[in-house]
């Protein structure tokens, strides 16, 4: 008999239809034995009766693959709206070994729990609320896509094998190539500022790598990285864009899996079309007078500041997202561009959503003489070392101004869905500690 | 006044308007200047009179970056169908430095000049003909994405830090990891196989690594393997969900960029919705018969053969494309699975396009049991290094019937433009002697 999906049995009420997926939950109820099969669509029940089929149980594990034949009952209380009464069973790949956790149950999340939930990974991904994270980024990472081709932008692929780190700092891994030495990227930066004097809108949604020397819960060693960047355009339309890209990650996620976010406790994000946006200075300033901390004066948020003005702008602008602007220039990297009227401050704006910073945005100087002075003087480079070549030949050989950002694949998920640790966000996340599963 | 694009030009036409992109050629013509203005959508053409703003023009390189205003007058000649007349130029990034290639004519792809033209790749790219095989390449990409999403497939990301390599061998980039050894992954196949034990069809399309020891025209250090694996199959349901994957690929690239591919001297490739197969023992039969050469019982295709039996498929079965069935058994890595009714073969086919093979796919073995047996047996494998947990434990608590297979991205593209070398069709190539730019 042709197999039907989990999610279609409701449509097929009153016919006999098989059903193939994972044995999910079994039960004994009043003298029924009820089991859960789930497969790529969800779950649906069916309501073994017949001896011979329960006995064909007798021993299998949750985890056994099974197919059930039986008739599609309408049945309100069943997930999906329907049940099977009446199945014969075809076990065909019989599971003896009991699970190590119980998969349709809530699995720990608490941070002391986070590394046995790791470890069992394999089999925890099978319970469907930690499923349905990757099924919530998948889609955030479609509408992202989407976004980004509804803007004219083009994806790319960059190496993330250099000869050289792209921006310099001791957290990058180093590897063999051959006797020469290979860095794993830290991100595309420059590549896709190069591609922008090729396609001028480019995007790439990729693996990065920092050798980040800690365990916390905002860092992994390797994240998806969401890069893009754009030519001709200008701080403000940047802002412009990222609110549009952010409502739409956010639109996408409750479209879609708004029921799994609820079981996850998550809330709609409160995020006007276009996102409020307030200096650092003002930031150190509203900070400093509501809780006697003094920042004024600082040249970058405190962690605390961060969710404290995120909660500020909840209240009182209705947005969970903010833009930080008018950054110090002397915070600059190399190839940042500092304000054109205002050169003690830097034309970039970090994007704060639900207490963190989930965007780095700014504009690239694009004058050859300049991004080389600037080389020299912010990151004390050597415009020959050949590392900085292709960059440098980009801008010598003419580019438009033009700027972007990056974006944590994990943290956007994260926030979306109200994980406490990145790592939850990952399939098999990275650190110090873990390279397994 | 308000950018538009140089391909929106046409639109406007009899209207004064502003395009902002890169000088692209410039050339004089009976005492006119006409120059060439390039932006994302393409090439505009200006007619420039006026003494003044040919002065403007004076010793500017192309790539400088400028806004031309001007009337967009229809003419049929000029590329996009219209021109500007009368422009008045604003020069915004002047380039003074000659550019090292002439952009806009065809740059040489033979391979003695390969290395020149990776080595000036960052400004070789903004010449348009080779900048279209990128768009073709996100033009695939696209397709092959929206193929799987039709299929009810799960975009999945893992992780390319692994402390074993997946499936041995010397081929490996491996790293200093805080005083452990981390390998950078060949392929997402353990993870893709356990993937399938929570969504039943999954895919990921992101770059693997692989320590070629040699250059050659096929393999590069770094490339984008598409990856898929889903469950509940046959080896047949795979055959025919490659078709698909394949044509709508194919259809993809031509529906969008005809032109572009006519310009490499592409041809569409013949390509029927059912790809026809071939047993191996079949095409050593053929080949031998034909060429004198005896490849009778050999357990792999040679690649003379496969480049034959390409040929002899499209003639006679007006088809570029080929899967190769029934490999010996005794070639099988240890996930793979043999035949139920002939072991001496293995549940494999290879799908040969334009003679070379593009795709590898294969039934996997889903029994713990028989997994182990295997391991050892084939790989020489100890069940309980660790690096072979994960793999184990989704078949020891429940894996269906399930299959898949890995796709180059870049041998794709390659194949479709009719590109000499794999390398050519990726951004920033990777090889045993190339890290660079």
């Amino acid at each position: 008999m042709q197999r039907i999906l989990a999610s279609e049995v409701a449509a097929h009420a009153g016919k006999t239809v098989s059903v193939s997926g994972w044995l999910h939950k079994k039960r004994l109820l009043g003298g029924l034995t009820f089991i859960n099969v789930r497969d790529r669509s969800g779950i649906v029940q069916a309501v073994v009766e017949d001896k011979a089929e329960v006995e064909k149980l007798r021993g299998l594990q949750i985890g056994t693959v099974l197919t059930v034949t039986g008739k599609a009952v309408a049945e309100e209380r069943a997930p999906g709206g329907a049940e099977l009464h009446h199945p014969t069973l075809e076990i065909t790949t019989p599971v003896t070994h009991e699970p190590p956790i119980e998969i349709d149950k809530p699995l720990g999340h608490k941070s002391e729990n986070l590394d046995t939930l790791f470890d069992n990974r394999v089999i925890g991904l099978r319970n469907l609320q930690e499923a349905a994270v990757f099924k919530i980024q998948a889609a955030i990472t479609d509408a992202l896509r989407k976004y980004f081709k509804d803007n004219d932008f083009t994806e790319i692929r960059t190496p993330k094998l250099l000869a050289e780190p792209t921006e310099g700092g001791a957290e990058v891994f180093q590897m063999d190539y051959f006797g020469k030495t290979a860095t794993l990227a830290q991100s595309p930066q420059f590549y896709k500022q190069i591609m922008v004097g090729v396609f001028e809108r480019v995007f790439e949604i990729a693996p990065v790598y920092r050798a980040e020397p800690s365990a916390t819960t905002r860092h992994m060693t390797e994240y998806i990285s969401v890069d893009a960047e754009m030519g001709f355009i200008s701080l403000s339309e940047l802002e412009v864009f990222l609110s549009g890209l952010l409502n739409a990650a956010v639109d996408a996620a409750w479209d879609q899996y708004e029921p799994e976010l609820k079981r996850w406790n998550a809330t709609k994000p409160v995020l006007p079309k276009t996102i409020p946006s307030m200096t650092m200075a003002e930031i150190h300033e509203k900070y400093s007078k509501a809780t006697g901390e003094n920042t004024v004066g600082e040249k970058d948020l405190r962690p605390d500041e961060e969710r404290w003005i995120c909660e500020y702008a909840k209240k009182n602008l209705k947005s969970e997202a903010l833009f930080v602007s008018e950054w110090p220039a002397s915070e600059m990297k190399f190839y940042h561009k500092a304000n054109d009227k205002n050169p003690e401050i830097a034309d970039r704006v970090d994007l704060l959503f639900r207490g963190v910073e989930i965007v780095t945005a700014s504009m690239r100087e694009n004058q050859y003489e300049v991004v080389i002075k600037q080389l020299k003087e912010l990151a004390k480079g050597d415009p020959n070392d050949p590392g900085y070549a292709a960059l440098l030949n980009a801008m010598k050989y003419g580019m438009p101004a033009h700027g972007g950002f990056g974006l944590g694949l994990e943290r956007l998920t994260q926030k979306i869905v109200g994980l406490n640790n990145v790592k939850e966000a990952a399939l098999f996340p990275r650190d110090i500690n873990r390279l397994a599963p």
